[in-house]
């Protein structure tokens, strides 16, 4: 069976962990057929348009798509993109690796984030001169959706429970709802959870990161608390996502284009590796996922490494390095 | 002349913490009338009314406000007399301070939160069975105060400037409107300013916390990442904070009731004292507040130490001490 894989490198780094990550998935013993997209601020530059129709028909049709990185336009490559796939829930693991600096070396949680709705709605209106509004937007029907997937993530992954973060406190109707349809598919699956305030879990996964596994939260709280997290694993450069829907997927490092360091072959593509490695367990190769896993970590303690780790190691180098290892 | 302060207690740890606060402003040579008010989960036992009509008239009228803490019912009391105190702006410094273990003790930060809108505005509807909204609210006129606070807090505290904190990517209207707003009022004051993406912003502080000093942003984020750099200083047992309106303000630790050592008197009386030290500031007597402010940081430093920081002292020698350096 060959797996179609849409790849979209985007800007920056982008163009250049994008196809990292492609040599590696091209040295397992799985049969893909590759097929490019463009998007981002160059292609808006050229065509007026961040995401143009035949990429978001790639991801929308593609058994799971590869992305790397847009710059300015990034919302207007992302967004429509997680749509494309009907991503439901966001997967971001922030784990810490030994060999690499962290803020809070104990730190290895995975952030479940609701990827529809919230303050993503897209309902805005400047009403008059001085007042703008928003509309957030929690659906029971969507909560519910990523607490079964949460329930499902929690047995296959031996977890013991999740936690649910919210702000149910000063959200009453809207996370209030979330918090109760998230407790209740909980209840009904028999699986632990325990909640927070999105404030508290701020203060508390600095102060004791392991005190917590997997985290189950709304829309913006999962970006900013998994940001969070990210700097407690000393920073993006090494944290794979997956946008995951009901028939497709979407794998995504977190970090952005790094303008600085874009186009001299040198940025890390562990994020962009890590992400492929959860698209091919996503399409059911458990094995070769672990096996990318483990080359990472092997490399990320024993080298090569690139400059963001300490080391002079290029991308190509350290892809190599990961390739040989698998 | 004298001052009128309502000191509110509240629940839990509020009850010993507030009263030391009193001790150190009662230690002053400044004249202060102090009128007690009841509020929190005590009294919506007893009356059925978290915060009863008499308090909220206290603060509303009283020059300045010592409130402590308070449970389960913290929205229902906070939130009301941030209103009663007419209050735009929540200014929360984060520091780290010599003799406390942090996780970055490089950080000292002030947030400059605003206090009266986005998603606290409390308009929520549930639609249908389905589907919940809350409409999170910006207007150009609370961002223009909260900017022109921040231009004179900057001036008048020798800072270069402030960062913008803001997720105006994705709530393109309102947040768009709060940064725009800002910036303009920053121009028009010649102060500097530099704008960050709300989750970026989480990343960066805790990898490079000294990179901000002030720090100005909508409600909800004021509120998640203050508590988050509460984290990186070691936790909220040391953060004050001033809810500060045009003709008054309220002072309150950013801790909370601490259920699990309420009543022992070994509660850390040092936040709830370096709000005193705001308000005496607050008051127009800077010398006072400063005095407080030394004398707190050297019994940090040198002990008596309350257990959370692993001494055995009580609130009460923690407040002598403080008390006997001024
Ligand atoms: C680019 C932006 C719209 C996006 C988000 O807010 O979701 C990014 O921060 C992320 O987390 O992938
Ligand atoms: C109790 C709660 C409503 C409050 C808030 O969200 O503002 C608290 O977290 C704070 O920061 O003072």
């Amino acid at each position: 069976m060959t797996h179609e894989i849409a790849v979209i490198p985007g800007d920056g780094i982008g163009q250049e962990v994008t196809p990292a990550a492609v040599e590696v998935l091209e040295a397992l013993e799985i049969e893909f057929e590759f097929r490019e997209g463009e998007a981002g601020d160059a292609v808006k530059e050229e065509t007026g348009e961040a995401l143009p129709q035949e990429t978001y028909d790639l991801a929308a049709s593609a058994d799971a798509t590869l992305f790397g990185a847009a710059g300015e336009t990034a919302a207007d490559v992302i967004l429509p993109l997680r749509e494309a796939v009907d991503s439901f829930v966001n997967v971001r693991p922030a784990k810490a690796y030994p060999g690499v600096d962290a803020v809070r070396p104990e730190t290895d949680l995975v952030f479940l984030r609701e990827n529809t709705e919230g303050v993503y709605s897209g309902h805005e209106d400047r009403l008059t001169d001085d007042v703008a509004t928003l509309t957030r937007v929690v659906t029971e029907s969507a909560s519910r959706q990523l607490a079964e997937f949460a329930c499902e993530y929690v047995a296959d992954n031996d977890y013991d429970g999740f936690t649910t973060v919210h702000k149910a406190n000063v959200m009453r109707a809207t996370d209030g709802l979330f918090r109760d349809t998230v407790a209740e598919v909980a209840d009904e699956n028999d699986i632990e959870t325990d909640e927070v305030l999105m404030d508290a879990f701020a203060t508390h996964v600095c102060l004791e990161p392991d005190q917590f596994d997997v985290v189950v939260c709304p829309n913006l709280a999962g970006d900013v608390l998994s940001d969070l997290a990210a700097g407690l694993v000393g920073g993006l450069g090494l944290l794979p996502s997956a946008n995951v829907g009901p028939d497709r997927a979407l794998f995504e490092p977190v970090h952005g284009t790094a303008p600085d360091i874009a186009g001299k072959s040198v940025a890390n593509p562990a994020a962009t590796i890590l992400s492929a490695a959860m698209l091919v367990e996503y399409l059911g190769y458990d094995e070769e996922g672990a096996a990318i896993r483990e080359a990472v970590e092997t490399t990320l303690e024993e080298g090569p490494r690139t400059s963001d780790l300490g080391g002079d190691a290029s991308t190509g180098g350290v892809t190599e390095a990961i390739v040989d290892r698998l």
